[in-house]
């Protein structure tokens, strides 16, 4: 279907309720869409156990990364105008674009605290790798699958491009706002991309922003800050997170053992071994883990059983708020009486900590260092953000930091038994909450 | 969390991108919500296949009930304004708009017509059954549970209820016509929801609708028609569709033949016994199903493997419009082509057939009889639908169908071998479609 | 600001609640935009006396007009990678699609009738004319304006331009459908512009559209026919509309009659006037008019006096259907007990029709013939909207009427003086209701 | 059509863009609508001159209040299930939520500096005097309209309904936010109303929030800074303003020093009355201002001449940044340069501040002093919004402060004439806005 130009004899569109239609012109993307690495992104959520609490969050990286390329059409068509590079560059741009998120395994956030699996590091496994993916890339030369990697990894020349797809505000950003926003219902997420696209200007290494779209950029700060809190880190979210991180590392605890599991976890093994492939890394999807989870709901052992049960069946921990300061004098006794009961506190009393840098300037030397947000004043110099932005100083560099502790009430106030112990631990809990 | 009356304590919302809140003030309702069964819908897809074409329609079936449930309770607010009925029958009502779509299971479409499952005997089993709904159900009387099932079924005495949630303008269809077409991202979807509601008239066995509103349910038809023929119908779909239904027929001739498969696949086998507990057909869900074929992907059978690479990959069949007259002549020819380049037609060349009605009045001792809606007219007299309204008129009874010839492209243009009989194959469709 | 090629150094935007942005990018159109003439139109409301049903919508032709410039703008620059045309068509195209309402008076509906004038032919005056208009339009070359106007007369050569600003789906008609959806804030005049222009392809003296895209057109097609029924030929605004011109009707027949005014009305007078100025006629907006009928409300002559009373407060007539068979027969006898209870009839009992025909073929040789609405079918051919559209072949050539007698209740229910006529009169408006 | 109880027989429903609908029960506010003080404010728009930058924002007082009257009502309803008052209460309060913008006249901030008007004034005055609005009150009682006007002035009793038409978070402002945002199409003023309503709970003099929706109300506090500076203190808008006022200001001197006017100013020249009566203010319009200027387009005095050409083609005033500290040393000099091309300063060089203080906590014995936002804390205690929120903290107490100079750009360009004198004067303006 193809031309000599890489364009596409007919633009295929794909219809997105956000963007409303998203334009393919060029053969390279729309074969990248096909290959079963990126057509595996259909099984995998975009955010993970939010599902639980905004019942509409039901989309995958599929629809977001199509999103992502999208944005970053519209963003290279904008700032064409404003500059010119070579056909490559933007190619390579759209690329990156669409395959950021490649790497990802299902419930990335708990597997890879788990299982020391490092969704960047398959991202670029993938990219370079003996993959369908790579295949199309290469057909754009030998480099070509390379300098995508490295847009992505952030190590590529051309910083522009870099901070087009992974700065304060950039293509994926942009995106997972709107979208998660779109699909949970809320009404926080939302700015006006359009209008930032239109002030967005290349300068050598990245992009600003003309200081007549300032508040529109603000908002877009502030939609992030909400959504963060409203959304990102719901605790009934944590509270479902909590309990499939333990599954994993229960399921681990008895792989180690020898535990005799009724269907031999192979798909799950494989993540032990020296040499997990990438055929075997590309697997690992959602269906297979809730496969699992429900084949787990019958197993023997007691606390897998009972937390695959919790999560397929939506029956979560409760949480008090945790002030760290006093948790430890109370830590010991609330886990000696956990214990007492029968309750392993490894399992089922769980400290689950969220912290949030909604913006930061510059501050060299730090890990983690974050590249600013610039304004392009009318005599044409920079200015950091939030040095014009009273709102955006107000939050600049602030972590907000939220810890809860995470328990199954239900079996505290189950039955008869420990009476004297479960009232104590209502007891300490409530004191840690009315702190 | 319950009181005497059977009123939660406090209100519990869910947010809803479609109608903004799902308000739940009933304990019943509540309780419904957290049972496995209706937490099972999660992990079914309210439009089946669909996303392969929109990729924004993965929302389920979960979602749905809840909206489904949502419209029934302002219905019913506005309904008591204008009759009394009591409290039981509000419950039921609730209770059934929830529940009615509890026995769906995966891709029900093409595993009813495979495995002869039927999703209503299935929805009442559960509800009526040893489940968890039928326990919460069960709390508000001996005869609650059959009450439900009653309403689902269009047996309950009380006709007007039935027609709430079964009509031609009913809860279940104003949810999912501006559901599905909020996750796809089309605008064909909408109409004024709240119009109708408001020109809503209880009368005796069925709801009326005030003259005044009939352009807003002029709409909604139309609405209803656009959906089908862009959504529901899409060529692409219904392509997945096919895939998706060869690949059961194969596993089922698989099985019944005596396959070695690599893993046993007990999940599908249980189909197969005339005593399929409701706790097995619960675990039916779609990630089982992916699962399998994963799996599948590398089995040794050469059509189960290519197949469910084909669903899994999206590498779908394309198809030619197909004129059932003309096809007669060139089928047996095309069967035989097919058959000769080693591709069983019984898999690879299928004619898939959609018909739609999009309204139709009352037509006495046919089956499938469909009751007509009614406007009340300013002088308390009721008139049909199609009666007042040019447009109806123009569309009520015309049953429109589709047929379309699928089979695989790229096998046909692949290789060398056979050009001949290739070349005729391709000519063969291409007569077909320019008819 | 201007540069040599006649682009803006800086794109001006315009923030618009429908289509987001209004992008103008040539200096002529940033110019025609400034001209007193244009600025005019922001005193003139788009739907006249609809805000009093709707009141939402007090959008004015100025805010529209922008929006046919835009919709104009954005099939252009479809257009234009699809085919060739010089710099020029563009800009003739582009002043066209904001000009074409340039001549509209205020109220024009009810002035036009009264007073004789015609808005297409002072759209033509002030094109050419001298005005400040014309001036901007003639930098660009001696024939310029002249082109513009021919293209809104619709005499101009290239058929296809003329078709882009008035055919049966155009650019005034894309924008007005949806603009008066959203400041009445009905649902009916929404359909999808974006993939209307997708599909659009430019054909010797026409746009046509893919057949891939005949949905949205359908869908286009069904709004417009809502919105017609549904906003525009509202019962209570027609009310309004028949008070306005019996207003205008009094009025001249007090000025004709040399009624003495409290203040000259010098600027309706001009109406009169065999040489009404350019500069006379641009003095006429709503402003003024509704100046006038404030300072009626307290005129000598009780008709001028009580219909400008009911205009400015909104007490309006009541109506009853009417059909015009049976009407001749109460007739005389209506007017006649009208004159008896001292109610002129020709100001107080008054009949409005009102029809539409939302979809038409060609029918050669007929007044008034309407282009039709072509679709290209896969292989090339041409084929006529509605032989391929149910829906629209169902309301294809259908002129709806509907016809109703307005009357002002309030002075019937009133007194008790002429009891008898009163009741008489009311039993007869009933039985033309009744029918 | 009334019945004993005050209800209508029929409910009444405006469609309403904003709000979808607004429902009228009560007889009481559907003759308050239609009565001629009512019915004026379609007159008068809601955003005065804002129209001139974002063109969408045509919209008048009258749409406006039917939203406050609609948002009071949903906040009773709310309201209602959480306490008890009874049926007069709810009537004073959704009466005074309509007709509090009841006094305002046509571009009220301009008229009131320059004529010293006072619209709060007035509004009691048309409430209280000899009105139809007056009439319809005083049906419900003899107290009813002084009540009514209480509420409006914030004198009566009853704190919370002061506090839900007029505190920081109150329905007057709830709507316009919305409305607003709405119609000039910026995505700013958008929040989550329905959640802000659901958690409002009624303490004694105020209404709190629950902490459950503080990020709703904190969203509400942004969407209120954000429409300030990028809507209600637009430059271009003040710019507008300031034209307007100097227009005032020009039209007093003249009357006050007997020019004789073409046409003479009646309607203005009632404003110098010590006795202006309810009757002559109520014909103040925006139509009959607009009539005015458009007359005195043609005066003889070359200033009211020229600035009305401006106000009415939309030939504004440019603008420059200005610092108060430095102006003081420039400002004669520029004084003087613009005395000596023929510009009176007082009409051609005018500073506009504006100032805004998004939200503010209580600091008793200041002069309008605000009553804080107050969240419901779960324990029951209540706690300010800043404490718990640390945006709102961030810009809490913090008045921002603009100040701009305005002058016509193009009459220094012009022609050649005093050429040594005008580049002085730009010079001196650039230094300005350098700063």
């Amino acid at each position: 279907m193809g031309r000599p130009d890489g364009q596409l004899v007919e633009e295929k569109v794909f219809k997105d309720p956000v963007h409303r239609y998203i334009h393919v012109r060029d053969e390279l993307i729309w074969e990248l869409i096909g290959t079963r690495e990126f057509q595996r992104l259909r099984r995998i959520r975009q955010l993970g156990t939010t599902y639980v609490t905004f019942h509409g969050a039901e989309h995958t990286r599929f629809n977001h990364s199509l999103g992502v390329y999208e944005v970053m059409r519209r963003m290279v068509e904008n700032l064409e105008k404003k500059m010119t590079w070579d056909e490559d560059e933007r190619l390579v741009c759209l690329a990156a674009a669409l395959l950021h998120d490649i790497g990802h395994g299902p419930f990335s956030h708990s597997f890879e605290k788990v299982f020391g699996t490092d969704h960047e590091d398959w991202t670029r496994r993938i990219i370079t790798g003996d993959t369908e993916v790579n295949a199309v890339l290469s057909r754009m030369g030998s480099r070509f699958a390379e300098r995508v990697a490295d847009v992505i990894g952030k190590t590529y020349e051309n910083k522009l491009i870099v901070s087009l797809i992974s700065s304060q505000i950039d293509a994926d950003r942009m995106d997972y706002l709107l979208r998660d926003a779109f699909y949970t219902g809320v009404s926080y997420g939302n700015f006006d991309m359009e209008r930032i696209l239109r002030v967005m200007r290349p300068q050598e290494d990245q992009a600003v922003f003309k200081l007549s779209g300032m508040h529109a950029v603000e908002d877009y700060i502030m939609s992030r800050y909400q959504m963060y809190w409203q959304v990102y880190f719901h605790p009934v979210t944590r509270s479902a997170e909590v309990i499939l991180s333990r599954i994993l590392h229960r399921a681990r605890e008895l792989m180690r053992g020898g535990y005799p599991f009724r269907q031999e976890p192979v798909h799950f093994q494989s993540l032990f071994s020296e040499t997990l492939s990438i055929r075997d890394y590309i697997r690992l999807d959602e269906s297979l883990v809730l496969y699992y989870f429900q084949e787990w709901e019958d197993e023997e052992d007691p606390i897998l059983r009972d937390l695959c049960r919790r999560f397929m069946n939506r029956h979560l921990f409760k949480y008090v708020e945790c002030d760290p300061s006093k948790q430890m004098l109370i830590w010991p006794e609330l886990q000696e009486l956990f214990r007492k009961i029968g309750l392993d506190p490894s399992y089922y009393l769980i400290i689950d900590s969220s912290s949030d840098l909604p913006y930061d300037f510059y501050r060299p030397g730090e890990k983690d260092e974050r590249l600013p947000i610039h304004l392009l004043m009318p005599d044409g110099s920079l200015s950091e953000l939030s040095r014009q932005s009273d709102i955006v100083e107000a939050i600049s560099g602030k972590k907000r930091t939220d810890h809860k502790l995470y328990y199954p009430r239900d079996l505290l106030e189950d039955q008869s038994e420990y009476a004297e112990e479960k009232r104590r631990i209502l007891t300490l809990l409530h004191a840690q909450e009315g702190s």
